[in-house]
Formats: C-alpha cells, sequence, structure tokens
C-alpha cells in the first residue's frame, strides 16, 4: 500500500540489515511515524503496547522477534526464553502462536552459530507468505463482491460494512477484510464501507479510515451502536470481518462486537463473511465460545480516549464518570451459525467443520501440530 | 435524588419565580453547573443542544418553554410560534409532541391574559405527575427484579445491563429504566449494573455512571460492543432500557444500540425489558420500524469526543481519520418480538398491542388526541 506517495509494508528491515522497522500504530491517524526495534524485548513490548497489532502482522512481529533475540544470543536456553516472552504478550491471537511454533521448529534442530541467519530468513518467508496470503484472499473475496454486485442495479453502490481494522495495517500488505474490498474498488466495482469506530480502541475510525482514506475507498465512520440500524433499513449489503482465531468448526473469534454485527446481520438477511488465513485456524478447538480464552485488557483503554486536540496535540482525555470503574474484554466468539461464509487463501467455504475440511483436507481431523 | 448531599429535581423554578432552571447535562459528569432560561427560545435551544435531554424531561422543558413564551406575549401569535419553534428541536420524541399538545389545549381557550398563569402550573403538573409516573415504574421494576432474584442463589448479585441514560437525569426525578434498580438497592437487593459507554454522545459513561456513582449502585461501564460478549458467558441477567417512542404494538425507538443489545439478549435468553412512562407511546403507530422517523444527528458526534484532559480541562479531540466523514443515526427501533416486557407505570405487560391495550385500555384501538 502507498502512503504519502511512497509503498510500505507493515514491517520491513531497517538499513542496517538488522534491526527492524514497524509503523507505529498508537500514533495513527494523526502522526506516522515508524519504530525501530533491536532486541526480541522490544518486539514483545510492540506487541503488548499495540504499536503493531493484527493477527497476521502481530505473527510476523514475533517472528522478527526471535530473530532479533538469536542475532544477541543464539543458545537454546535464549531461544526458548524469547518464544515464551513473545508468546506471553497476546493471548488470543493464535497467529502468534503458529509463528512462534514454526520459528521454534525451524531453529531448535540447529547449529547455534546457524540461528540467527536463519530466524532472519524465516521471519522474511512468513512476511512473504503472508503478503501471498493476503492478495489471495482479496481475489476470492472479490468474486463475493462481484456476486453481490451483480445482484444490484447497474453501477449501484455495494455497501459493505466492517469492523476493527483488517487492513493492511494489521497484516504485512493488503490486509484480510480490506484485501477484497481494495480489489473491488481497483476493478472499478462501486463500493463504500461503513467503517465501525470499534471502541474502546477505535481501530476502525482510527486506522481503517485512514487506509480507506489513503486508498481513495469511499466511506463513513460510524459509532458501533449504528450498524444494526443500517442493516434494518437495507443500507448494508454485507459484511466483512477480520478474525483472530477461527476454530476448526467455523467459530471465530474477533474485535469485541463483531457478535453484535453478526446477529444483526442475521436478524436481516445479511451476508456476513469472515476473512482469514489459514494459520488464523486453530485446528485444535471446536467450541469457540467455551475453548477460546477471551483477553481482558486494561479499563483505562475505556475510561480515556486519546485524538486530536485543538492545539495540535495528541491528547488523552477520560470519558468516564470520576470514580466509575470499567471492564474491558478485548474480543466476543461469532458462532459458526451466523457466519454465511469464511474466505481463505483457498477460497470461500461455508463456516463449518465440513467447509474448512474442504478446503484444508490435510489439516481436518488432525491435532495440531 | 441528591447530589453532593443536597435533593435536586433536573428542572426547577428560580427564586425569582418565574425563570426555568436546569443541570446542563452536557457539562456532567465532570462539571455540575444549571443554567437558568428566561425565554421560549432558550429552552428549545437547551433542548437542541442537550443541556437537557430524556423523553420526559424534554417534554418537561418544553412546558416551560411555552410558559415563558406566554409571560413575554401571550397572544395566539406567540403560543402558536412557541408550540412550533419547540416542537421543531427533536423529531424523535413523542412525549416533546405531547407535552406540548397538552399544553396548546390548556392554553388555546383561554383568555391570554390567563395563560401565563395557567402555563406555569401546567408546566409544574406535567413534572409532579413525570416523577409519580416513574416512581410507580421504578415499584412494578422492582417486581421484577425480585423475581430474577428469586431464582438465584440466595444473596446473589442480579446483574443489570442498561443503555444510554434514562435515569433520573432523563425525567424530572426517579428515572425509568434505573428507577426499579435505585428501588431494588434501596430494599438490600445485591444489584450490579453494566453500564453501555453509549456512543457517540456517552450518556452512559458520562451520565448513568455519574447517577449510579452518587447513589452508591455498584456498576461497571463497558463498551457498547461488549453486552453481547457478557450475555453469552451468563454475566447479564436483564436488561433495563427507556425508549423515546414506543408503537401501539410494543415497538421500541431507542438510543441507537439498543437494537443490538435486544438481538444479543433474545440470542442467550436474557429478559429484555423496556421501562416507559405511558406519554412515550404514540398509539397512532403500529410498525415502528417502518413510521417512526430517525433524527440523524452531527457527524461531529462522531469524529470527536470531550471530557476531561489530565491538565483538568474539559477538551474536545478528534478521534477519527482527518478527511474521513461520519454518519448518526441517533435511534434504532427494536422490534416488540425481542422485548420481553414493558414495564410501565400501570404495570408490566407484554410488548404487543394486545399487552399494552390490556393496561390501557381507554387509549388502545383510539386514534392519538
Amino acid at each position: 500500500m502507498r502512503i504519502n506517495g511512497q509503498h510500505y509494508r507493515t514491517i520491513w528491515l531497517a538499513p542496517d540489515g538488522w534491526r527492524v522497522c514497524v509503523i507505529d500504530q498508537t500514533r495513527l491517524p494523526f502522526r506516522f511515524e515508524t519504530v525501530t526495534l533491536s532486541s526480541a524485548e522490544a518486539a514483545a513490548e510492540a506487541i503488548r503496547s499495540m504499536i503493531v497489532r493484527g493477527a497476521p502482522l502481530i505473527g510476523a512481529t514475533a517472528a522478527y522477534g526471535v530473530a532479533l533475540a538469536m542475532r544477541a544470543d543464539p543458545s537454546d536456553t535464549a531461544l526458548d526464553e524469547a518464544l515464551t516472552l513473545l508468546g506471553a504478550t497476546r493471548p488470543t491471537a493464535v497467529n502468534l502462536r503458529w509463528a512462534l511454533g514454526r520459528m521454534g521448529r525451524v531453529l531448535k534442530p540447529l547449529d547455534p552459530g546457524r540461528r540467527a541467519e536463519m530466524a532472519y530468513s524465516e521471519a522474511a518467508l512468513i512476511c512473504d507468505e503472508d503478503v501471498a496470503l493476503c492478495r489471495s484472499i482479496g481475489e476470492h473475496g472479490l468474486g463475493v463482491i462481484r456476486s453481490i454486485a451483480a445482484e444490484k442495479a447497474e453501477g449501484a453502490t455495494v455497501n459493505i460494512l466492517t469492523h476493527c481494522n483488517a487492513g493492511w495495517l494489521a497484516t504485512v500488505d493488503w490486509g484480510t477484510a480490506l484485501a477484497p474490498i481494495y480489489l473491488a474498488h481497483d476493478a472499478g466495482i462501486p463500493v463504500h464501507v461503513w467503517v465501525d469506530e470499534t471502541r474502546p480502541r477505535n481501530q476502525g475510525a482510527a486506522l481503517t479510515a485512514y487506509e480507506l482514506g489513503a486508498h481513495g475507498v469511499p466511506h463513513t465512520v460510524i459509532a458501533d451502536n449504528a450498524g444494526g440500524h443500517l442493516m434494518q433499513h437495507g443500507e448494508v449489503d454485507m459484511v466483512i470481518v477480520g478474525t483472530d482465531r477461527t476454530t476448526a468448526t467455523g467459530d471465530v473469534a474477533n474485535k469485541i462486537g463483531t457478535y453484535l454485527k453478526a446477529l444483526a446481520a442475521h436478524d436481516n438477511g445479511v451476508p456476513f463473511y469472515v476473512a482469514l488465513p489459514s494459520p488464523t485456524i486453530d485446528w485444535s478447538l471446536s467450541d469457540g465460545l467455551r475453548e477460546i480464552p477471551i483477553e481482558e485488557r486494561s479499563a483505562r483503554e475505556v475510561t480515556h480516549l486519546s485524538g486530536l486536540a485543538e492545539d495540535g496535540e495528541v491528547r488523552s482525555i477520560r470519558v468516564v464518570a470520576p470514580g466509575s470503574n470499567a471492564a474491558n474484554p478485548a474480543f466476543d466468539v461469532t458462532p459458526a451459525r451466523l457466519v454465511t461464509g469464511l474466505i481463505t487463501e483457498r477460497g470461500v467455504c461455508e463456516a463449518s467443520a465440513a467447509g474448512l475440511a474442504g478446503l484444508f483436507p490435510e489439516r481436518a481431523g488432525r491435532p495440531q501440530a
């Protein structure tokens, strides 16, 4: 994607060839700043503090975190410590565990002297694969958008609602839920995106709106409360969201509030799609509601908000009454019964064990590696 | 209700006996300030800018607005102008039209010389009636809470979710949705309230949390996105919300996002109650989704938020990406099929034409006066 005319990925090597650069997503949309990571600790902190966020980008950052650790100390102990440190940053993200599992499997058998180079190489491969996966999700999702456009009057705008940010900022490039939208826009299909604000962290209002604006895709930000009303009045043709973790049966853990939109889509006959690269599938799980741990984040994310003040500074304000406390579950689980289809890099399938097994026969029914 | 040890209503006469005082609800919860209204124009502006809000309080303020107009000029023309001016402030609120209709019916037949005195008297009566209605809603709702508490283990906390502010700040005193909660708390039933933040104007985080805190009721603020997740995990025993307009068939227009919570309650078998004084019933309507006009408010309410900055000032910040626009429908309609019961001043009934007709036989089936 392009920012101010320059092509970016969300994670790249510094000119020195070893440090790792990322965009500071806590500063967007009002400041475009990059952060340079030079240790596994820094990578872990970038994930924890959401300088980087989005399941695929978290996985890629964790992989580079392992590379940074191996460059400093390639011993078995240091490898184990890095995997543990990075694995503890975000409990819900299955990509994180997938990427760290892969790094461990590649690096553990190696002579320590070869680990740093191989770690960098494997992290780069994870990034390139993510770009390819997202591009492929975009192509398959484009097919879904095309068929919805075909049901509307010639030239009529396709209104798509999305929640949180599953765009290129959440991945290495392209995005998951937004990839089909970018491809549809580029293909000349008139699309308009309803962007859920996505409290408490406002990734929709801040990041999705920023991305879509940078690419020139027409969009309108709405409060998270508004989507049901728009669906009741025929103003939403489809919903596409991302996912942080998907069960083998098609249950989807995504940003808190996704479930409410899925209920509204179901109640109004609006197709509800989830876009996901297969590494977000946790093949060991069959009941998302019972089995997926939900991260409880800081109450301060609910009680305080930051944004651009009239003096041009990015400031934090308290919005909750003094003395009142807040709870902050970060994800919810949307049961497969509410999901119209899963858009994966191999195609679109029903949100069910059978649907996923059809696309991923080599994984279905086998315990997770 | 009490603030800092002093009893308040939300609207009262100034010591001079003719000006009208209200609490500036746009300044809460960080500043407690009152505003003194001395003209119908000031009353209209207080309603429009949401210095006063909440269906019953809007009606009471409009009634006093007519009184202020009659004191300045009791002519037929001035009366018509005041009714038109005040009626145009908030399109969704049926109480507003009800209060103005009542003032018109009382004042029009009178000699202009008697109108000012009668207008003040009628406005005071509307206020006193609202207090009595709310108290009665509280008693009937207390019965509902008692029966839910009886199904739980002895001494277990009853967790109640509410959306927006339907407390005493939205009425003259007591509130609608919160009245049963205050009475339950005072009766020693352990209650805890999940307070939906209620974007875009944050009436939950700001006003409901403020009210509950002032009264000592345990509560926790949550993002509007979180309620469905809490219901999925058994952490909500019931929902109580208010309404701005209710059809004769039990459809409910309330703050945007109410519909999403009703869907989640229905999906999880959580009782969903709506508390309403009968003046919010629009007996002329039978299909809320088609017939209730939904107010579209300023995009700035979505793009900007205000709260307490670290320097102690109440500041406004922009939270939406620069260049992105926003839409702001202020209400949505919850169909009667999702409502477990309506809590009115005459008792609790099914959300249906038959249910309402049982409680209000004198109104049901007759065109609105």
